[in-house]
C-alpha cells in the first residue's frame, strides 16, 4: 500500500474530528460542570472529542497501526505505520475565538512522514500532502501549493508562535534571525507552515515543539517545495527546535545565523 | 430615517466590497506590473478596489452623505450622515495569507456612531450592530453577541495589534496593564473587538488608531454590552489611544492602570 492510498481515509479523519470539535468552538469558557464540581473547559473537551473519534476510526480501519496523540498518549509506537494526531494545534487561538487553529493529522512510515493534513473546519480549508506534491482545498475549489522564492533574510517574512517558546540562548538566537528579516509576526501556530507552503510566508522559526506539532506539517512544507529541519539541520520528525523555509537559500542563512546564537 | 433602516444597505456594501477584495487575497506579492515598471501590490490593489465600490454605492444611494475612507480621503465630512470605511483592517494578516483581517463599515450621525459592521469575506462572517444590539452572522446561522463578565484584570484575556503601536510612555502604560492580565495576545486588529463582543476576549488596549480603524467597531462593542473609550475615558470616535472592555469593572481598572503609566 502506498502513501497515496491513505488520502481518502485522512479526509474521513478530518471530517469526523471537525464535526467533533466545532460544537465547542466559540462557546463560553468557565461554564460550571455541576455534576463534577469543576469548571467546564471547552478546549480540553474539544481536544479530547476530536482525538477520540480519530483514534476509534484508526483502530477500526488499521488495527495494526500505531498512534501518537496529544491527549491520550502513545499506542504501538514501533509499528510500521504510526499516526501522529493533534486535534487542536493553536489552543490559545481556539480559546480566544480566533479561527486560526488547525487539526493536524500526520502519518509516519518506518519513522518518516509520508502523509500530512491540516484542517481548519470553521473556515472549511484543508492543506494536505503525500510529500511529493501539496494541495489546498477550500470552499472555492482546490489548488497546488508552492512556496515562493526568497534569496535573502532581509526580504523574508518570518512567523512564529510566541516569544515565550524560546529559553535563554534560544531567544537570543531567534532574535538574531528576526532582526535580519523584513517582518516578524506572532501567534500563527500551524498556520505559519500552511502559509509558508502557500507562498505567503518565507520562514518559520520555533522551539519546544512536540512531534504532534510538526509531523503532519513536514510533508506539506516539503511537497510545496520547502525545507523543514531542526536548528541543527537534522530531521524535524521529533519536534524540538524547528526551522522551515520556502527557499533553501534562506533556510541555510537561518541555520547559520541560529548557530551563531 | 432611523439607523436601523441602513442595515440592508450596509450588507450590500459588505457583499460588494468582499467581492472586490477577495480575488486579491492569497495571491502572490511582488508580481511585476510590466506596463508601469512597478511591483504589483495586492493589498493596496484590494484596498482601493474595495473602497471604490463602496464609495460608488454610497454616492449613488445617499448623495448627501459624507465619506471618510482610508484610501481616498474625506468627502463632506460635516454632513449629518458620514460613512467611515476601512476596506482591509489588518493588512499584515492579509499579506501573510492569514484570514483574520476585516472590512470595516461605520456610519456616523451627527458625529456619533449609529451603525457598524465588520465583514470577513473569506471566512464568510459578519459582526454588526445599531448600537442597541449586536449580531453575528455566518455560514451556520446567526446569533446575538454578548460580552462576558470579568471582574478583575487578573482574570482578563487581553488582545492588541502590535507592541510597535505604543511609543515611549505609552508602551510602559500598556505593559503595566498587560502584566496584570491572565494572557496577552497580539496580531488581532479588528478581530480583537469582534471577539470581545462575542464574549471570548475581555480587554483590548491599543494606540495610534485612525477613525476608520474604530468607528465601525464602537456600536458592535456597545451593542454587545461592552464599553469602548479613549485611555482618558472620552469618546473613541476619533481613534487614538483606545480601551475596550466587555465588563465596566475591568474598563475602569484598565483606565486607572493606564493613567499611572
Amino acid at each position: 500500500m502506498t502513501a497515496v492510498d491513505f488520502s481518502a481515509f485522512v479526509d474521513r479523519l478530518a471530517t469526523a474530528s471537525g464535526d467533533a470539535i466545532l460544537p465547542f468552538f466559540r462557546t463560553s469558557l468557565g461554564v460550571e460542570d455541576k455534576s463534577r464540581g469543576e469548571l467546564f473547559d471547552p478546549v480540553t473537551a474539544a481536544d479530547r472529542a476530536g482525538e477520540q473519534v480519530m483514534r476509534r476510526l484508526i483502530r477500526e480501519t488499521f488495527p495494526g497501526h500505531g498512534i501518537i496523540g496529544e491527549e491520550f498518549g502513545d499506542e504501538d509506537r514501533d509499528a510500521e505505520f504510526v499516526w501522529v494526531l493533534d486535534p487542536i494545534d493553536g489552543t490559545r487561538s481556539f480559546i480566544l475565538g480566533m479561527p486560526i487553529w488547525g487539526t493536524l493529522i500526520g502519518l509516519l512510515r518506518g519513522g518518516k512522514p509520508c502523509f500530512g493534513l491540516m484542517h481548519q473546519p470553521f473556515i472549511g480549508e484543508r492543506f494536505s500532502s503525500d510529500g511529493a506534491s501539496a494541495i489546498w482545498r477550500g470552499r472555492s475549489g482546490e489548488r497546488h501549493l508552492r512556496t515562493r522564492a526568497c534569496s535573502s533574510l532581509s526580504d523574508a517574512m518570518l512567523m512564529s508562535t510566541s516569544p515565550t517558546m524560546f529559553t535563554g540562548a534560544e531567544a537570543e538566537a531567534f532574535n538574531g534571525v528576526s532582526a535580519e528579516t523584513k517582518l516578524t509576526r506572532w501567534s500563527a501556530d500551524c498556520y505559519a507552515y500552511a502559509m509558508l507552503a502557500a507562498g505567503h510566508v518565507d520562514l518559520v522559526v520555533e522551539a519546544d515543539l512536540k512531534p504532534f506539532d510538526i509531523v503532519a506539517l513536514i510533508p506539506i512544507v516539503e511537497g510545496a517545495g520547502g525545507v523543514v529541519t531542526t536548528w541543527e539541520g537534522g530531521p524535524a520528525t521529533d519536534g524540538g527546535r524547528i526551522v522551515a523555509a520556502g527557499d533553501r537559500r534562506i533556510h541555510e542563512a537561518a541555520l547559520e545565523r541560529l548557530a551563531k546564537g
